[in-house]
């Protein structure tokens, strides 16, 4: 799934010190006794799975790369009467944002009788002294029934802040554990305020709850909302496939997020059977030409008089104009390839004299902002619950992931400015290309 | 609910001729046994249902109009084992499509035992021969599942076709009843189509089934498709209003359907409780100026923080520059207000240097595209059985509207040509004031 | 649809006396200024909306019955500055009860500028002092997002509560006006304390919202969670239809609400069309015997493989053996009729040694729970809207309804005692009988 | 998660034979070249994934056991011009059947071009000549729609039938591949089927999709139906919740599926934040004591007047009397123990003298009837590629499973008998634990 294989050392995770008080969790540390073992920091999750490789770098004296298992610690480094934390949520809305602070303050409120919780309300620009409104005291009362509802309940916003004024920030409202919701960018920047703190030598943890509706973090399976996100893209799908069936030589286009991967797109198209085409920012397209899109179009239009195309916001940039402009986070802004794909087929075909009807969706504010489904919720719960985890073990400069199924420490030094993408050999891929009978390449040469 | 009040004469429905066979249904002609009634053509439902305005109108003995109730009548024009009926769906799409013709199919089939039943595809195109492919024998096992899925089971298609040409399509190939499913455009169609077969002097009946999702149709009170297109659109609102909480000065806009009439906008409004504006293309309103929209919206957010606006596709039309293009129906292409009032409002906040997030969404197509929720479901199958019942009597040149809660018989000739408007007195448009607040007049003077 | 016709005297409303202060809402009254107009005393909705009859009334110079209409009226007899309402909910859940308050809140507090509104927990139980726990004091931020959630934000109970007890409470606590929102057993106790309120010559309004999911309300058109109710109860009929055809000889028999009326029942069985049979209270059926349910059905799975029955719970309690039972409300427990259903079809199939497979589904408190669908969250806002309009009107002793689609005032002492019936020839109940091919009568003679 | 560890002879999978055909899958062998890579034999899924587990391994040279990879292969033992497959669904419905029905066909006729699908109707009865109707000719066009409905296009039926006449029956319609979709009894069929024909020494596929809501297979990860199952579970806990809270002293019980493993209960109480006792047939508890339920649902609602329960139908089995029926597939039949249970929590708080009031909610028809959700339907796709994948490549007698994230081979010698177990020191179980705050153990010793 990743082409950069890490070696052990990348993988190791940061401690702020030894961990000296009991966990108040009253777990066990023996199999069998019906009740939850501690876990320990040797258990790890290999990075490579398959036997075959296993085998090489056994011969080969290798080393074998692998993630610490996250969990609880049967010691803490914080002792949870006197420790304070905080929560913050940056950049996009993403389904399963208010599952995640609910479980976050639930979990530090009742398992560990943590009682000192502060929301940043939007995003970092509300740990900087006099940007935001004041940090909100997070309850369990206050969290019992955010989770019905989409968005974020600490709202956000986007762009980079100071760090040392966040630290500062964190110093002066004596924050111990900073829990950083958000995508790469977000992450970035929690990397930074990590770096900061251990310049300054603080006992401040910093722990990472990856948030890309995209699912784009390097190093990380899965994230939260994409469950949702193609969940509810796939009603726009079956909208654009009524539409298209609906009328003479129907096409129905559906645009879904995805800046750099096509894990939506596909998702989507999977769950909803009807599509012909998914285009993604990982595979370039011609449109022209005998092996292009326009001409596939034209074939499947002849025999079945309609077609569906699922298309990620950032596939075929190259068929665009470039776009200077930055939105606040520093992303490029994408052109607009569903508006533009759109237009090029009523072009295309109006220059062939064929009758089309293109109706094009895009679902993207409604995909984000609905709550999670139950899939995200339970992960939602899931990835709070190890953050929490970590948190209070003291570990730092992480961010939870997922690998192989199992929820793991991942060092932001490692995940930061990669981003994953979607590998055409995946089997997730060709079950696309079965699925839609599209060929591997919509390419001429 | 409408301005014009019609008389007596302009309520009457034309008959084909005399109704010789007995109905199938074995229906009762007594109360209290039980058994539903015939209905007489005496029964009508009164136009006016105020007492004040019906004393008024015995004092002065003016005429008292009613409408024709709808139902089943005891003599039938048509013989059922020798009869053949057509279907056609022209327009956009309406959830309750596939309903309307299934349950036409159905009562048709099973109630009165007519075995020919033709499904003409794609519109009135469908009707003239050589345009469209052939039409489709619809049996009650075509139809029995097509109302789980939204769209037209028959496709659709817009503009009107040469009458001559399908009253010889009805001619040739022995059609006796012709149900045609569409808005004020189709059904002046049909009205076109009834003439020249008056004029002709044939047999034939045109029975309309209103559909436009923006309930418009003149004279009739409620058309299929209003009540789950605003559900649907409610939908988007809920996240517009995620949107806008979830960014500093967040502002959510929603355009929903409704090129002359805001009852799409109103109900959606109302039915999603988060709304601060509604505009309708019934009243104009100011974007400038102390009493206009930008002044209200800094008042609001400066208050709140975030606003959300759900727009009619035909508001505010004089604040777009005239577009002059129609669609293949005909109708005026509308500019798009909902990307114009988009721009419009990061222009105003830009210029007077206040921070603003706005989010637009478009469900149109998703909205348009469902299937029919379960109260649309019952009001199609009703409709449609009504529709086969004046039918089968012999009734032709009417549409099947309803009027204070009965199905009613609608003459062609009164409502076709007559666009239903909602009226800013109505207790609709009050309930809309007092949820959102909003002033009855967003004007300055 | 009701068979006792009320006489004029019987629909006067009564007021608590002159109306003297200004209504704050700022209406208008003349038509053609786009300003809603307050409305008149004396515009009254007709009783019988029929022509015919109505000639017949004018020709013999009987009465005429109408409807007062609800709405605002320009003078009140409370002065909003310096008044006080309670909101209180009795009886089972429905969906809509947090709808109603949220509304009655909003429109007191916004549009009349009331602010003082307590909410009475747990029913008439919370009316008298040291039963239930302090009264909530209910503000816009309290109940904003209440409707977004099933049940009442107030819990309910049921059972009757001493009428001097309950209005010695609302005397201390200075209550001027009451709104009880409950199904008929509630409004006879609302009716019980107007009574006592009159006796003692109180300046107390007691308006009711009728709540009764079974829409059993007599002189009230239709009540509110109806419509929700029967679109969920829906998904249980596609279920009984899904498990129906997925095993040989499948019946599939859902159980809805109705206890004395088959509303529910005949809605989800028109919503979903995939019913064969309708048991409803109103109608007797045999199951032995020729033309009994059973013969029928044999007759079904014979040429259909599978058969779905939808039986309201008060259906066919012949059958059953007397339950001597009541619940908290004075209600006779009615014995399960489903359970006996499936029993006794599972006999029935055993004893003619043919194969069935009987699925029973039980959905009523997955459809009482659920929030408002959006037909229903309309309706409730304007239900509560009128509701304060009349009480500030001063109007009491009346509960809001609705008639031929108009809201209406119907004074507590018409409707109270009587219960609604779907009359089997109604058009709803032909309808169904259209729909499922049912006989009018399952019984032997 | 699996308390026996195979080794890496268990996991061998049979073939029928050399593999002479070339695949017409066009995929590739090389990476890098962006298209996808066929599967070789020896990719394999390492069984235990744990680095420490493996060290020790290693070291003491033991067996590394691991599962086959599924995914197409280069070289088919079946020339899929001449082959023929046969699909069966067997057991109780589970949502997704349609979908992996539709992938089987689709994927055999447009990706490997072959032409003969037969359906089986009503589960291994119809592989009996005489008991069933007989074989459904299955083509894309039959299938393109079905994923849209629960329930199983062929039916179902439980029991096992005769393997010499099914084999027979194979025979005689020249079957060369048979999938059969069903859960652990139904695999067990499949398993003696396959041994029969390894008797007779045939060239017939047997290939195994797992079908259990319950996710009860022995070393497979996960089933398709779950997701969904948990989901749908989830809106009865939330009425559950609804109702609890709407009365005094509420308590909601839901009772879900899940006859020897508490996976449906697990999840769907983690998607449904709202659950205070999670009760499973893997962990026995007390009802009567200080530690025992009754005593933790008394201090619940002395201290928040509300509780919801989740059960699923094995748990507490000793709490009821034996019950010796058996089902047609010879499971046993378990009591109702949500029954008993709402009954023995209001004998209980009787006795005591405490107001309770119980809800008991049982959705279970309504879980197991949906259609798949988008995750599941994006699984079951998956499940039937690698399945047809698996076959044409003449793989025999093995299942198709997940193992840490990927499709894999599992014999049916290994996994049929076994039966998967949630265990209470998983990490799935610490969540419950921690989310719901109930004890580890609710027992008195």
């Amino acid at each position: 799934m990743e082409n950069i294989i890490p070696n052990s050392d990348q993988l190791i995770i940061t401690r702020l010190g030894p961990a000296c008080f009991n966990s108040p969790l009253k777990l066990s540390t023996i199999d069998g006794d019906n009740i939850a073992n501690y876990v320990d920091d040797d258990d790890k999750v290999l990075f490579d799975i398959n036997l075959k490789n296993l085998r090489e770098a056994i011969v080969g004296k290798s080393d074998i790369p692998a993630f610490e298992l996250a969990g609880p610690r049967d010691k803490l480094f914080f002792d949870p009467a006197k420790s304070k934390a905080a929560i913050v949520t940056c950049g996009g809305l993403c389904p399963g944002l208010n599952n995640v602070i609910r479980s976050l303050v639930m979990t530090l409120h009742y398992n560990y009788g943590l009682r000192n919780i502060l929301g940043i309300p939007y995003g970092y620009r509300g740990l900087v002294p006099g940007l935001g409104p004041e940090p909100i005291n997070l309850t369990p009362d206050f969290v019992k029934q955010i989770h019905e509802r989409g968005g974020s309940v600490l709202a956000s916003s986007r762009g980079q802040r100071d760090v040392g004024q966040i630290v500062d920030f964190l110093v002066s409202n004596r924050i111990d554990i900073l829990f950083t919701i958000g995508g790469d960018g977000t992450q970035k920047g929690a990397f930074a305020i990590f770096q900061e703190i251990q310049k300054r030598n603080l006992p401040i943890s910093i722990i990472g709850v990856p948030k890309t509706i995209d699912n784009d973090i390097a190093f990380v399976e899965k994230t939260f909302g994409l469950e949702t996100a193609f969940s509810v893209a796939g009603e726009a799908i079956r909208s654009a496939h009524v539409e298209a069936v609906g009328a003479p030589h129907g096409v129905g286009i559906v645009k879904v997020m995805g800046r750099h991967c096509g894990y939506i797109a596909a998702n989507a198209a999977l769950a909803m059977n009807e599509v012909n085409f998914v285009l993604i920012p990982e595979i370039a397209f011609d449109l022209e030409g005998p092996k292009g899109l326009f001409a596939l179009l034209e074939k499947r239009l002849a025999e079945k008089d309609h077609a569906v195309i699922v298309i990620a916001e950032g596939a075929g940039q190259n068929h665009l104009e470039a776009v200077a402009e930055t939105d606040g986070s520093g992303n490029k802004k994408l052109g607009d390839i569903g508006l533009f794909m759109t237009a090029a087929i009523k072009t295309h075909f109006l220059k062939i004299k064929t009758e089309v009807s293109v109706k094009y969706i895009d679902p993207s504010y409604m995909v984000r902002s609905v709550p999670a489904n139950s899939h995200d919720a339970i992960f939602c719960m899931q990835l709070a619950q190890n953050a929490v985890h970590a948190a209070m073990a003291g570990k730092t400069g992480l961010i939870i992931g997922t690998w192989h199924n199992h929820f793991t420490h991942v060092p932001m030094s490692l995940s930061v400015g990669n981003v994953k993408r979607l590998d055409p050999e995946e089997p997730l891929w060709l079950s696309v290309i079965e699925a839609t009978g599209q060929p591997f390449m919509i390419k001429n040469a």
